[in-house]
């Protein structure tokens, strides 16, 4: 970069990756295509990946991120310089920072069945020259995961010194340690669980409903036309409710009306503080994701039990080679501490390094993203016995 | 009742208060409306109501059960002899039950703004000929109080022995004995609170939204059409999840797959027990609740504040002379036991004869419509010492 005359908003961001930019890898091409867990074909297959730092010599300094129902590609840095916000854990991937970028290679790629540059259900189907829709097939987190491993492979990567992601990122660093065990040296699974409870299942079936209740959704064919902009804008509202803590929304929102509003206007518009944070948040949802996407990766949540490809959890576990960093958040009542209680007994039944830690914070399931400092120092802690 | 030739549901309800009928009173006839919280007037007003058992001579046993979102009139019994279920508090009323009607004389009415024959936005507004929909005004908690108080005149009631309800029927109870002290000598608020939290608020703005984001809804005005049955259906789902505990839908579901299917179909259709049951549910709804019933009663929680009409929830409880027995259910996560705790200390700091237990029940917020032997053990024993 040069300075520039007009000040970028790069300057924003002390301690930034910097300008960076998405990439694409393409495989799978037919008749090679991956073979899914459902038995179907899928390819070619394209991910949108960003990488950050550089990969050392040895190539044994590369960490994973795995990323969350709505995330994508872009963990860090800016991809113009004129970007209104920077990455979705642009505090934890930079120099100095939690994963550091100049110890560490970064790699973080956008899932198969997303929106954001990799295959997904509003990707060409080359069969038809028409986005697949629902004729995209149903993705697992095996799936996922699989199609990581043809990136890593791609970047010449044998064996990644870390996997780490929150909530649905942590089940594919779980699926990641057990599929691949002599590829993970250390799994960092947060806020997360080795398979969905009812409830899980129960909220992400209500998003699914909001979503093909919509008119707008056509079966899936809504490609070039608003599509189901309220289902999913309700289905974004449930999310948000589930990733805040009662704490959280407290003493965000209370019982506080917006602002300028003196008493109650007695109709059904947005008065509250926190109506009109889900309304913002659930229709700012509709202009960044596919309502598609948010059904395939869902479902591919509520599918996920890491022992069922294997016997169990436990033989399961038993085959995995790296240490263990699970980190629960007090207050998350989506995928609560007793869930990580459960994986850490299961990890210690199987014999494996585990390190636990429960942080202590009001912020929810969203306290993985937002704990950044505490996160940080953990991570940094249970790295340092065992350097790249 | 004479014995009949074809068997009859009722022989199915041992210790029930039989065949009831539902009546109906009208006030409020212009020019004398109520006048509402929000200022606008409302009349005429009907409440349907049903009442079981003998008011005595001193008209001293009254009980009034006041009802939550979803309930009505029709809390015990059967209105005719081939009603699929009895009514749904049947466990608690009846002879020698928790609510004894060989002893008192339970009364139940519909809330205004309901849709089970108390004047709501599906009445017949006088002024158009036409159902109200959303000209019907907001009414709050204030209102529906207001609103039984007339009927407990009609009745020619003065004081009632007590006033029992959960949820929302727990904060009329809690607006009963605030705003006519001297007519409530037990005051029973099971599973409530004097406020809601923002997550309370929240989950009601998201079945609003799922509602009124239905183009079926059409503004309001969707009578004589189907409706907006998709959106009032994901209401009810979310609601659901919401009146059952973790727990109780891991017990009751877990991951479970629905009948006759062995593996995942991989596709969107329901396939998990728990999806199936709040499909069933949600479907259910439809056929017998009014959205627009939703929507009114959702805001009036909403805007339900117990001491802002007192200057706070001090001197609003010091105007109360009833007994109090505050009951929680110890898994309820939607009126948490945190939440009845805080109303048991501003009773006592207002020096209230309060008695508070936390029944233990993994049943969710459902628990106290479920756990009706433990509660009407409770409410016997804290009868005792009063009786009428």
């Amino acid at each position: 970069m040069t300075a520039a005359a007009t000040p970028s908003r790069l300057d924003l961001d002390p301690g930034s990756v910097g300008l960076v930019q998405t990439e694409y890898v393409t495989f799978a091409e037919p008749p090679e295509e991956m073979i899914l867990t459902s038995g179907a074909r899928l390819g070619p297959v394209t991910l949108a990946y960003e990488t950050y730092g550089e990969l050392n010599a040895a190539r044994s300094n590369a960490i994973l991120v795995v990323h969350a129902l709505s995330g994508n590609a872009h963990v860090a840095g800016r991809n113009s310089p004129d970007d209104r916000k920077p990455g979705w854990w642009d505090d934890m991937v930079g120099p100095g920072k939690g994963l550091d970028t100049s110890r560490y290679f970064v790699i973080c790629s956008n899932i198969i069945g997303g929106c954001h540059g990799s295959t997904g259900p509003n990707s060409t189907n080359p069969a038809t020259g028409k986005p697949y829709a629902l004729e995209f097939p149903v993705v697992t987190i095996q799936d996922m995961v699989a199609a990581q491993a043809r990136l890593i492979d791609h970047l010449g990567i044998d064996r990644l010194y870390g996997v780490i992601g929150g909530s649905m990122g942590g089940m594919q660093v779980l699926q990641w340690a057990v599929a691949y065990p002599e590829r993970v040296r250390h799994a960092l699974p947060l806020a997360t669980t080795h398979r969905l409870t009812a409830q899980g299942i129960a909220f992400d079936a209500v998003g699914r409903n909001a979503i093909m209740a919509d008119p707008g959704w056509r079966g899936g064919n809504y490609y070039g036309t608003p599509g189901p902009a309220h289902g999913l804008a309700v289905a974004r509202m449930v999310g948000h409710i589930t990733y805040l803590s009662e704490e959280a929304m407290r003493r965000k929102f209370g019982r506080r009306l917006q602002q300028e509003q003196d008493d109650y206007h007695y109709g059904f518009d947005s008065e509250f503080s926190v109506e009109t944070y889900l309304d913002y948040h659930g229709k700012g949802f509709v202009g960044r994701f596919d309502a598609n996407s948010y059904l395939y990766i869902t479902r591919a949540m509520d599918y996920f039990d890491l022992g069922a490809d294997w016997g169990g959890i436990g033989p399961a576990l038993a085959r995995t080679r790296a240490r263990f960093l699970v980190v629960a958040i007090s207050s998350d009542w989506l995928f609560p501490t007793i869930r990580s209680r459960k994986l850490v007994s299961h990890l210690q039944a199987a014999g494996r390094d585990v390190t636990f830690v429960e942080i202590d914070s009001s912020a929810g399931h969203d306290g993985f993203l937002v704990e950044t400092e505490k996160m940080a120092a953990l991570i940094e802690a249970f790295f340092a016995p065992d350097p790249p």
